[in-house]
């Protein structure tokens, strides 16, 4: 079977290498899977970079999450079958063609969108998380957020609307509003020093009661000034790299809380049912194109010295996956 | 009867002049009252001042709470009878020796230290929020402070102590250690760069699960790295003037959460039962002795300029109460 590996830590294109290693057959309670569609993501790129808040013991495999065809079972596993599609989520090294593991470590997956199934795990669930885990929305109210248009953010936004939820989108370049508008997104408005005043006079001045950050330093600062008293603003990103300043005003009089979200984090504290809940809302949306993840492109595992590169060009549009079994 | 009032906005020593009024019979539904003892709070030398978030119509008397001794009883007002102590909680103007309102504006008070029940509505009140409203804290958990000699920060010690809670109690000068560790502080420390070390080495490393903060600024980011995971910080003060910087990566991997305590919004939006659940853990606590404010000194209403002038001394040791039947 084949496998992306690097040895070393550094610039992706340079490191990874294709390599092949055999194949085998599963052991009692394994299955043996074949990739469909495993995605590139940025922390991806960051841990073969060594940039990642964890590094990998080398070498090591890249990818946390694809879709895979189940085609062959061990002994004693009974809930699997030949042919079905599974999910790998919170897995590591998904990057390969092949992969022999216990059948406890997938997840049947629906049939539907095997690309969009293979994306699930990470950026859909996050935004999964950060819309039913700080805050009961209700129909009709509004949250912020800032990054709209990353992958999480157009998530978000589809997700919201789904759920009759609200929201104002705050974005760098206001090239992107339309595309926004057009995903559901109610508010679309470029960053600025006036944001209060403007999301102010955009939305008529509704309470806003939940604000999603992963951009910190002074767009933080700016969505906490749009919220409403007793609302919460969640970060879950440092795209800028600066902290912001803590308004005390609006924690204290104005009861504003802070919360911090880790997807990491959660995998490792979720409960069975938490997974269950959170995986058995979001595959029947994905699987049926009622909220889409963008792809920009889809490489081999041959072409992964162009994969990752076109990965890591801001001119994208949408994510890159790996099909490493397409014809 | 005697009241202090301002006219205008200014240094309390100035503007505060003392003031004869009628007296009055109380009307159906009122009692009159004959204040025992009023304190003189920072909050109400900035508001005198017009330093504080809310401004008041002029003329004003001042003071938020008090003990006083119910004297006449108007018809139809059945729970209170002659010579009881009341408390006045989260009332105003009570810089007076004599008060006629609705019956339903005080509480009923138990026999005991009355100077001790005039200042529960306040500090009292709001370190025992800090320790009950954020996090169910347990018997042998610890938390930290800042300010820990402040009003606040001393019956935060005592209460908490009470429970068996461990505290960390950070101040900026060292001489104060025997005090606090007298009044029941585990771990006492002067304030600096290399707090969170320091906290490690005094505690063996505990986890810290909760954090109340009224200094901000720097002081606030390095509680903020001597916390456990999921653990609490509650800012309810910016005694340096300076806004912190939120340490994201505190708030996303270590997941801290932020939140603020102001106790005016606390009694705008308090039921009745919150109340008298607060009230009744606290009256037998100060009444019996077990939990003390310190006071510094007592003053006549006709020293009210002695007195405002003393309690903005920085080398005061306690509270400066007013007594205004005192003989």
């Amino acid at each position: 079977m084949k496998i992306i590996e690097f040895a070393e830590l550094g610039n992706p294109a340079d490191v990874l290498k294709l390599k092949e290693i055999p194949s085998r057959t599963p052991a009692a309670g394994e299955i043996r899977v074949k990739i469909i569609a495993t995605p590139i993501h940025p922390a991806n790129l960051l841990q073969i970079a060594g940039q990642y808040a964890v590094t990998p013991d080398l070498p090591s495999i890249p990818g946390g999450e694809g879709v895979a065809e189940v085609v062959e079972i061990g002994d004693g596993v009974e809930h699997f079958k030949l042919g079905q599609k599974v999910l790998m989520a919170g897995a590591g090294g998904t990057w390969r063609d092949e992969l022999i593991a216990p059948a406890t470590a997938f997840i049947p997956a629906p049939p539907g969108d095997a690309e969009q199934l293979s994306m699930l795990a990470v950026n859909p669930l996050t935004a999964h998380l950060l819309l039913t885990k700080f805050k009961d929305l209700k129909e009709g109210e509004w949250i912020i957020q800032s990054a709209a248009n990353s992958a999480v953010g157009e998530i978000v936004i589809q997700l919201a609307a789904q759920r009759g939820i609200r929201t104002v989108n705050v974005i760098r370049r206001e090239t992107l509003i339309p595309s926004l508008k057009s995903m559901g997104g109610d508010v679309v408005l470029a960053d600025g020093p006036d944001l209060a005043e403007r999301v102010k006079a955009e939305t008529g001045g509704v309470p806003i009661v939940l604000a999603l950050d992963s951009v910190a330093g002074e767009t933080f600062e700016r969505l906490v000034s749009t919220l409403a008293f007793d609302a919460t603003i969640v970060s879950y990103g440092n795209l800028s790299g600066q902290l912001p300043r803590l308004d005390l005003t609006s924690v204290i009089a104005n009861d504003v809380n802070v919360r911090g979200f880790w997807l990491a984090k959660w995998y490792e504290m979720a409960s069975q049912e938490d997974r269950q809940a959170a995986f058995g809302t979001l595959m029947p949306l994905f699987a049926g194109g009622h909220v889409k993840t963008r792809i920009d492109s889809r490489f081999p595992l041959e072409e992964i010295r162009e994969a990752v590169t076109r990965a890591s060009e801001s001119g994208r549009d949408g994510k890159v996956i790996l099909t490493p079994n397409a014809d």
